[in-house]
């Protein structure tokens, strides 16, 4: 028989403990931290290809080092008896020191939408409040019922398909102010009932649950004054970054669906909680939520299969707008709203994508205009009111950090902006040592090497007789294994802490991530027959386009190459699109229009597509 | 500081330990009783008027009688320390013996509609299973969903608003026989899709939650074929007998209509799982569960307020026919049923009655028919297809055996037939020792004593004086208290045991009782200008009707002086009404149709009833 063996976990830095678990022998660390409740990041999925779930025995016998642990960490890493946790069983008792879950504190976290404003659109949210006089049965000979003497004071077309909970306390809300009381409807359809005038209280929300972040604000329905917002790390990360890890996670397997299903509804829960207190509004005042979100988070969102939305052809499951009240979800922290969830167009074309369309316009554009997201996976949008075209871009985890040896999300520690003259200077966010870098950073790092000739247009890193460079730039090119790297930040404590590198691996990560972004552009343009000084303006969405150099972003040629004063960053248009279908029915009805009318471009489906992404690996256009 | 005191309930005839219980001093014994999970039948709804929930007290120290106590078990009984359980404040740590309440085998139940015919309607159940083979999602240009793909394979009206509960599922179910799936629609909306083909498995079930028992039967819909019934007891009995009893126990009471709500729900969910084993019926394979029941029985199974229902002009809260995902209510054991409801008509005609006159067909008969459903709030329907008149008649406990000094329901050792000739004899269910007497025991018992001479036609008991009457009966005429008693069995251990008697005070009840049916009666002749030869059939319905003698019903007045011929038992016809509203949405529909179309009399509100209801009184027309 086999005994379990002990884990102890410490915080690294104070060493006291956080949890320990009894679990078998075998067991990946990872998983004896998340079964004793500590959150650990891992970002590629638990497949070895990233850091972001290392941790470090304190004490104890521990395994030998993998493969992975070497190539992620390197040999003083792991002579450091450091090791990434999701390769290393349990082999004895042992405690080890996790590494600190990026939080909410750390991370760069967008909230806002930033653009939203209420005037520019009809205020028709589709909730109404009536304030009314009902009368309780009185007559024994005429029956009716409590319900229809409140029907009748209601406009005709009021639908008779009345919730539970209205029956529930509907005899004593229609009896307790002599029969004053305010009725809730939506698209016609009663959802509340309240003793009295309250018909100044009705709020909304809308909320964009995206693969990395998750963000939500609170609005007056009567104005759309925003009140309260929120913004977190999606709590479902520690079983992976990206989509695709988080498929692969829950496929076939409905217990592991269900895991990351909880964690969804229990942050959206704590989200609606936080907002309503910060609003200092009452929950059952909630009475819409606009939920958007890519496929596959909107399936696990409402508990729905996603191990196809992750094969070929990658077809989500329900693709139409739904709505559906939030105790069926559950959100119960919402009693009486109903939850609109955004139309999907395909399996990597999202409910935040068409949010997207809607919150930009680009659908009544009369010149051609190109919207980007830039994420793991990415989104390309192309067109004008006559067409519209439509392609998801699988970047990967790169702009993440993920699959790159120092890479990391933007949180303190990470290097963001780099320029390069005689020597390198970082930028690190918080002001902190550099202890890693992010995607902006990684692409304002490859730009300014590439201008400085230390890369070239097809990625390589200088090799000496090419082309001369200073001194103190060729010092940091260095040999890693049988590979080399460039130190973008020398370690302060000479060899024993660690520099940040960049890797020529992580160059070419870098240029197969853009290159699946600007490929998708070059493709819609192809299709389309539109060249790049046709393009208008392009538009740079989502959490990351906010922090990324555009100049920079040209200059590789993750962009297409237009004047850089036609590139603007156009903030959260997922949010903004859910504030916009929250406020008003026009919108989010017309967002179901756009699911029906945009083509959609399968690039993988389209043979040439493998030479447009091969010129689109390229460095930039010079 | 009150220290608890400990209360131990014992079996009365092992003396084996049930439970204990410590509880405040002051605590009623009934309610120590159910807090320790001891079901103590409470008939009078703990008003003292009854004496179902009597215990007896072991040993300990307890309170003197109160005046009910010496009333409801006489001045023997309580000096043997038996009290009424609703009546006895627990004073210190004592052992009391609780009387077994009444189980489903002592009682009769008839589960059974018994006139079920399928071939005489149309079955229409609108319930559908159709086998399709619907293709997965093949072409990443061409994007569809999942549900799409299904409902391309359905008819053009079915819904697109499909339940969660599919989506969940689907994508499993789409590519595990190749695309082979039976899909189970209701009204045109999906309710269930499973791989492969079921479409033999159609069940549905028919229920009517009665104040006093709960009776069901499970269907093949494609059919109509009855595979299993069940019957018991209402389980919310503990709280009271009849109606109002429960209604007060509720009453502006949020948590005790919680716990009559899950009495009924787990009492439900137990009926559904056991017919389901009965008949070898996957719970799965419910798609259609049609509910009758009184409006308080309604209210309570869905958490509705009865609050008013028991208040004039007691109003029902929703009078509408209802569909509700079974989920919702929730109804565990059948997942993907509809339930539905059939509509009410009135505070106190409720589901039942609407399905009585379903099944009877009153409403398309030529001539002038009655239906009278007898029970503690009994109904009566008088018409034909020209004019419908129903009211309610609030006959109270006593032919369930309320209110009357050794009443019993129609279990096991109750007097259900009485013959007088020199002396009377009494037939007992169960060929058991007499301890009490039922309804019908009672009914035939007063019409032969009235018919022996022992009663007048104004309910007195015989004086010496007024005429002769054989010495055997007249020794039967005891002084009880302050008025007289007929002793109806003698017990057989002399003067220790009881007596089973017949009071003066027990006729009075079961004159106002069946007044209050026969009234009603009248009252709907009179407004309709019926004579009784105009009536061309009685008819008779509801588990007690079953039980009835005729004769004796007609003897005593509690019907028309019509020919007994006339007279006939129709069965449970709610049962019934819910099995053809299973069976048939025209007859579902039908409902609906006759609960708006029909004219309800308020017998309180009309003042020529004051006289009606005296001369009613009367024990016959002789």
């Amino acid at each position: 028989m086999t005994h379990g063996v002990k884990v102890t976990f410490v915080d690294p830095d104070s060493s006291r403990e956080l949890a320990h678990r009894i679990v078998a022998r075998g067991t990946m660390v990872l998983d004896a931290a998340l079964e004793a409740g500590i959150d650990v990041t891992a970002t590629c999925g638990r497949r070895g290809r990233c850091r972001s779930c290392r941790v470090r025995a304190v004490s104890g016998e521990i395994a030998p080092p993998t493969l992975q642990d070497t190539i992620q960490l390197g040999p003083d890493g792991v002579r450091e008896r450091y090791r990434l946790s999701c390769q290393m069983p349990v082999v004895a008792d042992c405690t080890v020191a996790a590494m600190p879950v990026r939080n909410e504190l750390g991370h760069q976290i967008m909230a806002d939408a930033g653009v939203f404003s209420p005037g520019a659109m009809p205020l028709d949210c589709g909730v109404e409040k009536r304030v009314i006089r009902a009368e309780a049965p009185q007559d024994e000979n005429h029956q009716t019922s409590d319900i229809e003497q409140v029907l009748a004071c209601l406009p005709a077309g009021t639908s008779r398909d009345v919730p539970f909970s209205v029956y529930r306390k509907l005899p004593a809300v229609l009896r307790e102010e002599l029969g004053r009381l305010t009725v809730t409807t939506f698209q016609d359809r009663i959802i509340d009932i309240e003793a009295g005038e309250t018909s100044e209280h009705m709020y909304g929300l809308a909320l964009d649950i995206g693969t990395t972040t998750v963000v939500g604000s609170l609005h007056k329905l009567r104005t759309g004054e925003q009140l309260a917002s929120q913004g977190a790390v999606n709590t479902q990360a520690v079983f992976g970054g990206d989509l695709m890890s988080r498929i692969a996670y829950a496929q076939f397997d409905v217990k592991k669906l269900q895991v990351l299903r909880v964690r969804i509804l229990n942050q959206v829960n704590e989200f609606i909680g936080a907002m309503t207190q910060q609003a200092q509004v009452a929950p059952e005042h909630l009475y819409k939520i606009v939920v958007t979100g890519n496929t596959c988070m909107h399936h696990l969102f409402l508990g729905i299969d996603t191990s196809y939305v992750g094969l070929a052809p990658y077809a989500p499951v329900v693709r139409d707008p739904l709505v559906i009240p939030a105790g069926e979800i559950p959100l119960k922290k919402a009693p009486n709203a109903r939850v609109c969830l955004l139309p999907i167009l395909a399996g990597f074309v999202g409910a935040d994508t068409i949010a997207g369309i809607i919150a930009t316009r680009i659908y009544e554009s009369e010149s051609i205009r190109l919207l980007v997201d830039i994420g793991t996976n990415g989104e390309v949008v192309l067109g004008s009111r006559d067409r519209l075209l439509v392609c998801s871009a699988p970047a990967g985890p790169t702009f993440e950090g993920g699959q790159v040896r120092h890479g990391m999300r933007g949180a303190v520690g990470a290097i963001e902006r780099v320029s390069i003259d005689e020597d390198i200077a970082c930028e690190v966010i918080g002001d902190a040592p550099a202890i890693g870098i992010c995607g902006s950073g990684l692409i304002d790092a490859v730009a300014k090497m590439r201008d400085a000739g230390i890369l070239d247009a097809a990625g390589r890193l200088w090799r000496p007789g090419v082309r001369p460079l200073a001194e103190a730039l060729r010092s940091r090119i260095v040999q890693d294994g049988e590979s080399r790297a460039f130190v973008l930040v020398r370690s302060a404590q000479g060899g024993r802490g660690e520099d940040v590198l960049l890797t020529q691996n992580d160059i070419r990560q870098l240029q197969l991530a853009k290159a699946a972004i600007y490929g998708g552009v070059m493709m819609l343009q192809r299709i389309m027959d539109v060249t790049d000084d046709r393009i208008e303006e392009v538009m740079l969405s989502g959490g990351f386009g906010n922090y990324v150099s555009i100049e920079s972003a040209v200059r590789i040629g993750l962009l297409p190459p237009v004047p850089v004063a036609r590139v603007s960053y156009v903030g959260n248009t997922a949010l903004l699109g859910a504030q916009l279908a929250l406020m008003s029915e026009t919108e989010r009805a017309r967002a179901f229009d756009i699911a029906r009318n945009i083509e959609h471009v399968a690039l993988a489906t389209r043979p040439e597509f493998q030479d447009i992404f091969v010129d689109a690996c390229r460095l930039g256009v010079l």
